[in-house]
Order: C-alpha cells, then sequence, then structure tokens
C-alpha cells in the first residue's frame, strides 16, 4: 500500500537541474505521463526550455533562485553530473530529490568512484591518485612505469581533461598543466568498449536493458549498437554489475555505466553516469520504454516497465557540422530523427542522434 | 532540388491554432525533428502550453493577435476542424497554412462535405439539408419517411449537435431546437465502424496507416483496435478512399477519415476530419512513425515516413473519472499511457488514452 500511496499524481510539477538535451528528453518523456517539468540553469534559453513548462534562471548556488525552483517542483532530479553537489544537498532539504546526492558525488570524482566501485569487488583500470605535479612522478612509477592516462578527479566529460602519457615527466607536466588534483589510471587493453542502462524504482525493483557496444572518437561517443556483441555469459555479467551499483547507492533513476571490454570478454567498469546516457537513446524508438520514461518512473516513485528491446538498432551522433545531413536524414525512410534545438553547430558539440532500426537478430 | 529547397529547417518555428491535446502531441512530435512549436488560442492554459516553446493567447478572430503570432512562426497548422475559416484565411495571407483553408471549410460544414465525398463518387448516408424547422418536414419525407438523424450542419463534434428522430413532427422540434441549419441523414445500418489515418506530403505523396476498428459510447470515442478486422479487399478500398480525399483536397497533413462498415464489408464515408485523429492515437506506440510525426513532416514540406505498423494495439480512451484509474495503469506493464495534463476530470472529457501492444497477428 505505501508503494502506490507514494506515486507522485498525474498533474504534478518534475524539476529538472539543467536545460540541456537530456533534459529535453526527460520532458518529452514526462509529459505523456501527465506531469509538467520545470527546468532550472544558468543558461538563458537552452534544448530543454523549448520543451519544459517552465524555465527557472539561476546559478547552481543562488539559493533564492533555488529556492523559488523547489517550490515550484514536487520533485527534482538533475540531467548531469556535474552540478555541484552543494546545489543537490540544499535542494535536498526542500523537495525530494533523485538520485541522492551520494550517487552525485560518487560520480563527480574519479578517485571516490573507482574507490566505490572497487569496494563492490568489481574490476576497474588500475588507479594512483596524484592530487600534485610531483605527486604524480610517484603515482607513475607505481602504476608500472608504462604509458598511462592523467584525468582530472573532477569536471571531466566528452574527453575533456584527460592526457595520455608516455613518462614520469610528462605525467608530472600534465597534471601541472591541468593544475588540479588527477588520478592517473593504467591502460586497459580493451577490445572494444560497451556499455549498460539501468534504473532502480523507488521499490528498489530494477530494469536493465540489453548492453550495447560503443564507439567513441576524440573521446566523444560516436555511434552505439544495440544490442553488444557480448556473449550471453558475459551480458549477463554486464547486467550484474549494473544491479550491483545501483543497489550499492540505493539509486533511484536511470544510470549509465561504461565497461571496458576485454579479452575473454572480461569486464573493467570505466566509469558511472548518474543519469540517463548517451548510449541509451537508442532505446527511445526500440524498447518498449525509453531510458527517460523508466528514469522519470522512478523519480516518480513509479513501477518501472520492463526494458524490453524489440527491435535492434544502431544509434549515430550528430556531432557539429554533422547537421549540414539534415535534409538527407530526414528523407531516410528508417532513420527516427532526434534533434536538440541547437542554434549553433559549433565542432563537437552534439547537436542531435539518429536511430536506425533493424528487425531482431539482424545487427549480427 | 525544388522539393528539397523547400524543407523547412530544424530550428524553424511551427505554429499550431488550438491549444489542446491533439496540439499537445503534434509539438511532442515536433520538438525531435528539432521544430520549436508556438500554439495559439483563446484559453489562459490548455494540454499543449505545457510543452510549447511559446503560447499566444488571443481569440481567433483577433487581427492583432494573429498577426503577432504568424510573425513568429514559419508555417501554421490547426488542430482542431472548428478554427473559424475566417481565422484561417487571414494567417494564409501571411505565412502558408496546412492543411489549407479548403479542407477546413469542407468538413466544417455537413451538407459541404457529403456533397464533396459524393462528387468524388463515393458512398455517404443518405441526406437531405434542413436549413429550417418547416425544411425539416420535407427533408424526413424525402429520406424515406423512416427514422433519421438531425445534425448541425456546424460545429458538431463527440455526439453534440445530434438527435434521432421517427417522425417528421420529431425532425421539426429538433431542427427548432438546435436553432441553426441543420441536415438529416438516414440511419445507416451499419456493422461496425472503422477509420483511416491518412497522410499527404507537400510532394503529393500519400501514407496511409492500416484501417482501424472503432467502438464510440455516447458520441465519444472509446477503444480503437488496430488493424481493422476487415478483410483485405475492404481495407484495400479504405486506403483508396483515404487517398481519392486526400488528392481532392490537395490535402497537406493528417487527416482521419470516419467510416461505416455495412453488410458485406461495404464502406460508406460518414465523416472526414482535417487534422490528427483520436483513432489514430495508437500510432504513437505500433508504428515507425506516429501520426503527429507524419503531419509535421507533411506541413514542413518533409517527406514522410513509411505508415509501417509493427504491432497490433488496442487503444483504450480515459474519460473523465476514468483517471481514477491511474495508479492501476501505471502500474501496467504493457500499456503506453498518454496522459493530457489537464487538470479537471469532468464527466465526458478526455483526459488521455493508454495504448495496449500485442505483437503483430495477435489482435484477431
Amino acid at each position: 500500500m505505501s508503494e502506490t500511496l507514494q506515486m507522485l499524481p498525474p498533474g504534478s510539477a518534475i524539476g529538472i537541474l539543467g536545460t540541456g538535451q537530456l533534459g529535453r528528453m526527460l520532458a518529452l518523456a514526462a509529459a505523456p505521463l501527465g506531469f509538467k517539468t520545470h527546468v532550472f540553469g544558468p543558461e538563458a534559453d537552452g534544448p530543454a526550455t523549448q520543451v519544459a513548462d517552465r524555465h527557472f534562471r539561476g546559478a547552481y548556488d543562488d539559493q533564492a533562485a533555488l529556492r523559488e525552483f523547489a517550490a515550484a517542483c514536487h520533485v527534482i532530479t538533475y540531467e548531469f553530473e556535474n552540478i555541484p553537489a552543494d546545489c543537490v544537498r540544499f535542494l535536498t532539504g526542500l523537495r525530494p530529490v533523485h538520485p541522492g546526492v551520494r550517487a552525485l558525488e560518487v560520480a563527480q570524482d574519479r578517485l571516490t568512484e573507482k574507490d566505490f566501485i572497487n569496494g563492490l569487488k568489481m574490476a576497474t583500470a588500475p588507479y594512483v591518485p596524484a592530487d600534485t605535479a610531483e605527486g604524480a612522478r610517484a603515482a607513475f612509477i607505481a602504476l608500472g612505469g608504462k604509458d598511462a592516462i592523467v584525468k582530472t578527479r573532477r569536471l571531466g566529460y566528452d574527453g575533456k581533461g584527460q592526457a595520455r602519457v608516455a613518462s614520469a615527466e610528462q605525467a608530472v607536466e600534465t597534471v601541472a598543466r591541468f593544475g588540479v588534483p588527477c588520478i592517473l589510471e593504467g591502460i586497459v587493453p580493451f577490445r572494444h568498449e560497451a556499455s549498460i542502462i539501468a534504473t532502480r524504482g523507488m521499490d528498489g525493483r530494477i530494469e536493465i536493458y540489453d548492453p550495447v557496444d560503443n564507439v567513441h572518437r576524440d573521446g566523444i561517443l560516436r555511434e552505439t549498437t544495440a544490442p553488444s556483441r557480448l556473449p550471453a555469459r558475459a551480458a549477463a555479467e554486464a547486467w550484474r554489475i549494473g544491479g550491483v551499483l545501483l543497489d550499492g547507492l540505493k539509486y533511484v533513476g536511470t544510470m549509465g555505466v561504461e565497461l571496458f571490454v576485454l579479452e575473454r570478454d572480461r569486464l573493467v567498469v570505466n566509469e558511472i553516469a548518474p543519469r540517463v546516457h548517451n548510449s541509451g537513446h537508442w532505446t527511445l524508438d526500440a524498447c518498449a520504454v525509453s531510458q527517460f520514461e523508466q528514469h522519470i518512473r522512478a523519480v516518480a516513485g513509479w513501477p518501472l516497465k520492463p526494458a524490453v528491446r524489440f527491435a535492434d538498432c544502431v544509434m549515430e551522433n550528430l556531432i557539429g557540422e554533422d547537421m549540414t545531413r539534415w535534409q538527407g536524414l530526414a528523407a531516410e525512410p528508417n532513420a527516427a530523427l532526434h534533434l536538440y534545438g541547437k542554434t549553433e553547430a559549433r565542432p563537437g558539440r552534439k547537436m542531435g542522434h539518429v536511430n536506425r532500426i533493424l528487425p531482431l537478430g539482424r545487427r549480427r
């Protein structure tokens, strides 16, 4: 009984921190469930503002603006993991916020994140913290003195705040250049990259989509193929990883988990994203319920739907000048187009994506 | 070349006259194609205003407000057929409007509509105009002196402005009570009701979904089943009817055509709706492209997508107090919910619908 009693009724307002494309697609998924969406962000506009019921403009540390936003919302969520944790902590005192601040804190700091994942007995790349440039030398040696990746502990995304280094000197220089606490990661000899999109409801039930394969270029996701080429045993292991992470965080909402696939299909967790994820955009057209609707259901206390896939799908991200192809894409009979309403097609900017649907089993 | 040149580019604004649920679902379909939606209507709010980029409030005869609206839009469409034709005519001088005013005029007047359909050599119910109460007597006799339906020529919907009569006296009384020009229709001995949802693009290409069966109660659509139980020959005839009507109007956009199915699957056209149609809501979850996206593609000059159905579907309308069942519906694993964001669940009011998906061929 208590489970149904806490379901947010249609007509309620869901608040979203962030006004980007993920917020836009969350708002588009919230509407058919009868929810209004209010979005909050510092920008004058943004993809989500075009489809949200209201847009609250303010900085993430503007407590007066946040208070006004919270007063208009029944529950609050966020669309990206670089929202200051203090902002989410402040809002948590005013309204229910899902996923909780713990998930955000874990995902915001690569060191905390890897400690957390290893604490759950799951593999990550080998890593050593390098809080200072001079610490980078010891870290490089501790990792075995071989090629490594320097990553800023915080605020990295789409390949930003990362650099490969081949010597202790390079490691020192790179950490000095970044000028913030970093970690050094050992190179993982992965065959390919995969991910899973997993949702945990307020009742603790979990739904996970079929694992998918991802192709990155210049640190940006380019293509996702559903299902992954992983054999059944490895897919089951990916599902297990998703479940353990969600339960470990007592997570409520949709999460993306990026995986490296090594020889013999051994899986290593690359990183977790406490939000809907680019590698889950294919669910919009190939599943009975999208990752966005699942997230809204979770944060609204609604039961999740079965994460059933009814087709194979290849998702292509449209980056920057890919948008010049819009006429051809609009004419493709089998392409489901998802554009984000961004006016300026800057290089490296995610402008939209296209889902190409194939009959079940055709992708292999 | 000219065909691609007239495609409306993403980022453009599509104007919609009307702020109801059809406008809401059109706006939700326009967003993934990169379009902004502006809605216009006299109401302070409405289902479409919650998801539209902008809401222009004004009466349909307020030329200053319409002018301001048109200035913000690149193309204009409408979500219901009772928009005054003068309003659409006025806007047509300012911006492209699809479907054109001719389709609106035909659909707004039951006499014009039936004359038009019969002029294309397709069957309707027998009908005789009764512009005045006294004319109703002659009309009743001309129809054969048997039971008939009196319908107002204009502004009828969801069974409003209709009454069955059994005598010339009743016909006279009913037309007098309605107080507006009417027609009398002979009773069509239909076995069941069906409909087709058909779209014509700016290039003249036509896409039509599989015919569906409809169940009405108290004049309001309750349930649509896709596909129809019509045998292949009759389904082909339904497609033909749709094509002839679209071409006859040089129509651009999605149209609903309601059909009566008589003995031996003979089809009679009941009425046409120059807009997306309630009996096409199942396309949201059972087709690669919805009637809403097709409509947006048509009015934007984009090529249509193939109107392919990949599942069977039963659509149930949620009327008035059906909304008290929302918790159960939200928990149904196989139900795709579409609520309209209306706050007050008045009797007879369409609050939402639910699509229940079945594997292809399961419905029969």
